[in-house]
């Protein structure tokens, strides 16, 4: 049994609708189908989503939402006309919408998640009607009858571990069962979502409660590819990765798969396969467990710009117990979540997103660091790229390191710092952002210029 | 003026007594000179202090001191009798002596500080007994008087601030100074001595009190070795090098200087430099605030055993705020510290000296780790090098890293992590102990190959 995933591009038309329930119908393994909120038609179209939370945004502004309300029910009624749904689909969302923005606002971000949500839920009644209409025994799953259980963060649940328990019976069911993405209910009955893309999510919770052999994920892109497309042209396509490998190019800038959505999938070693709405027959990659490593040992480079690093010296520190453990206790006051620490002798650098900062956070732990831990120097140096290098190839391979810093060194890119040792699949160089591209490039030439991925 | 201090090698035996002399009678600027108790005369003698530690030890333990007592006194009296100094000044150290053991016991370590000085403190009255001998003025100063005031740390002591203005006066002092090392009193006039090879730190601190121009330390090898002489034979020496230089060398096995004696002379800016008292002719190695550096990037590399690592892994670890200072602190409780975090996006390992674990702290941070912070997995790794590539001229060096990283693959060697970006003129591999001596091998074969430093 299949849980299949579609993304919101898949089911922005009537004419993805479509592609869709062909590819759903082609397999009788895919029993279990979970929508997205129709995205993007074209690339300056705005998603249903988008165009809720504007919806949510203007009611709690005391604002009439009027106007951005119709648009998100064009978009459903567009559908709806292209499929030639009858009338009582586009009522029933419509009814839907009115029942949910008549409901309490007292609690803002509660009303704006039960808003959010629509989106999902009435695609997926929607596309429950069309595969009926088109004589498939098709069935809309309510999430809360279904048993998803979540906790009540807002923008921010997570599946509570009876949820599997629950979600499991729907094995049972016959039929096709079309299941919104994105949300679920709290013990006390109300709708809270994932974070943002988070039918990702969705669709992973029930391949692992399922006990699915395969979790499909439909976007709109042939394979994860091996490098930025915008940095080098026509990459090489990835056709396997392991979850690890997944989890570490997502880090930096690989954004097909939602970083949390791979836990529940990892955590029953069910294999995900990314696959293309408008591709079908392209072998997409799959992200499993463990893969053959024949082809070389990087298998991805990703980048992230805007990190910036504070360098803190002071002599002898590396005699001071609990000198780094006070460091990092001075950036949690201050809500300073960061990413990685080299160090030196007497000298430890933190290395952070720098959008965390202003002048006056700055100004202030750079104070308290010398102030309180008495440092001889602090200094901020921002505008830093990190780039990722992961392979499961590079394990125990001698000499990647060689290769990836001679390409570098080719390239005229000076390496600002690298981290590598904890993870046994992945390296990591910071460069100056200007030069990321350029680094990219060096190390992808490097590694891939005559390998099949 | 020059501060001159000397080794216990160098006051060993009355041959070396004479050189000694000679080196100090040579050049007028050597003004304060800074003795250690006598050392080893070759490979299998006991040094003054470790016999001193031993008397006072049975002391403590209500034995009979006598024998290692005498042993001490031989020491004097051979080199009080090579260089035929007066009988009172051997009747003057024993009656010192007699005292010292004579006194309070109550607080061990205070009475081991106490007795352990005393090999400084009597060495400096015969050295000034000899110059005087010699017919030179000279005068030993006892450091009480002199104002070297210390913290009450027994064992541990530090200069106190007002100790470096009291000691100028030093300089209106007319004749040579024999100042003895390792120790200062504490502002109860007691005795506390500095760690162990204080007289490093005993000579840079008068250096920097009295504005020295220089502060000589003489020692029993030529130069700094840019290697371990045991690792790669005749190493080239170094002429000149920094002093963050000195000290990032330090730490991995470079123990020609106290890493604590560097601090004042660096304050002050005063140059240090490294001479043989077996052969004052050779230049030696200066250490200094800036050099010139055209002889490569590398100066030196040091390594050093007896690391390992305790490696942590959880998923969306990178999205925890106060992970690592809770893993820290978790390292902390059980008094251990460490020296590097290098960090993947779930996962952080931790370098640490091994041998502050045991079976027991082992199994107990596991646990903690495992049951307070829910990692997914922990595990601890042993028996690991690290080797320090030192040079300022690495500083914006494009390219050091890859002709490093590629020495160790062409030796075969794996790299287990990489720590270089805080540190601007280091980068630091952690390689297994068993490929320690190839890896220092292979990456000084790389560096100096061809290059005078």
């Amino acid at each position: 049994m299949k849980v299949t995933k579609f993304g919101g591009s898949s089911l922005a038309s009537g004419k993805q609708l479509e592609k869709v329930f062909q590819i759903v119908v082609s397999d009788p393994e895919r029993k279990v189908v979970v929508v997205s909120a129709p995205g993007k038609r074209f690339a300056e179209d705005t998603k249903v989503t988008d165009l809720l939370i504007e919806c949510a945004e203007k009611c709690l502004q005391n604002q009439n939402p009027k106007e951005k309300l119709e648009a998100v029910m064009e978009r459903y009624a567009a559908i709806a006309e292209e499929c030639n749904l009858p009338d009582e689909v586009i009522q029933e969302i419509y009814a839907d919408l009115v029942n949910r923005f008549e409901s309490d606002k007292s609690k803002q971000d509660r009303f704006l998640d039960l808003i959010k949500a629509s989106g999902e839920d009435n695609n997926a009644k929607l596309v429950a009607a069309y595969f009926r209409e088109r004589g498939i025994d098709a069935e809309y799953v309510n999430p809360k009858e279904a048993g998803l259980l979540v906790s009540a963060e807002p923008g921010n649940a997570q599946a509570l571990p009876e949820a599997y328990e629950r979600l499991y019976s729907l094995r049972d069911h016959p039929g096709i069962l079309i299941f919104p993405g994105f949300f679920g209910y709290s013990e006390e009955g109300e709708v809270f979502t994932f974070s943002r893309s988070g039918s990702d999510i969705t669709g992973s919770i029930l391949a692992n409660a399922l006990k699915a052999d395969l979790y499909e994920n439909f976007t709109d892109v042939d394979a994860v590819y091996s490098v930025n497309p915008y940095i080098v042209k026509k990459p090489k396509e990835i056709k396997e990765l392991t979850y690890r490998e997944m989890r570490e190019l997502s880090y930096a800038g690989f954004t097909v798969l939602h970083d949390e959505a791979l836990v529940p999938a990892f955590r029953a070693g069910i294999p995900v396969h990314i696959k293309n709405t408008n591709n079908p027959a392209a072998p997409g990659t799959r992200i499993v467990n463990e893969r053959d490593n024949t082809n070389g040992p990087v298998i991805g480079i990703a980048s992230d710009e805007g990190f910036c690093s504070i360098y803190v010296s002071k002599y002898l520190m590396n005699r001071e117990v609990g000198f780094g453990r006070k460091l990092l206790a001075i950036l949690e006051d201050s809500g300073l979540s960061y990413e990685h620490t080299p160090s030196g002798i007497d000298d430890v650098s933190v290395i952070l997103r720098e959008n965390q900062l202003d002048e006056k956070i700055e100004a202030d732990i750079i104070n308290r660091i010398k102030n309180e831990l008495h440092a001889d120097e602090v200094k901020i140096e921002h505008s830093l790229a990190l780039i990722m290098v992961v392979g499961e190839g590079m394990r125990h391979n001698v000499g990647t390191m060689a290769r990836a810093s001679k390409a570098l060194a080719k390239a005229s890119v000076n390496i600002e710092m690298i981290n590598q040792g904890s993870s046994e699949v992945s390296m990591m160089f910071g460069v100056k952002e200007v030069d990321e591209k350029r680094a990219v490039k060096a190390i992808y030439e490097e590694f891939f210029a005559a390998v099949t991925v």
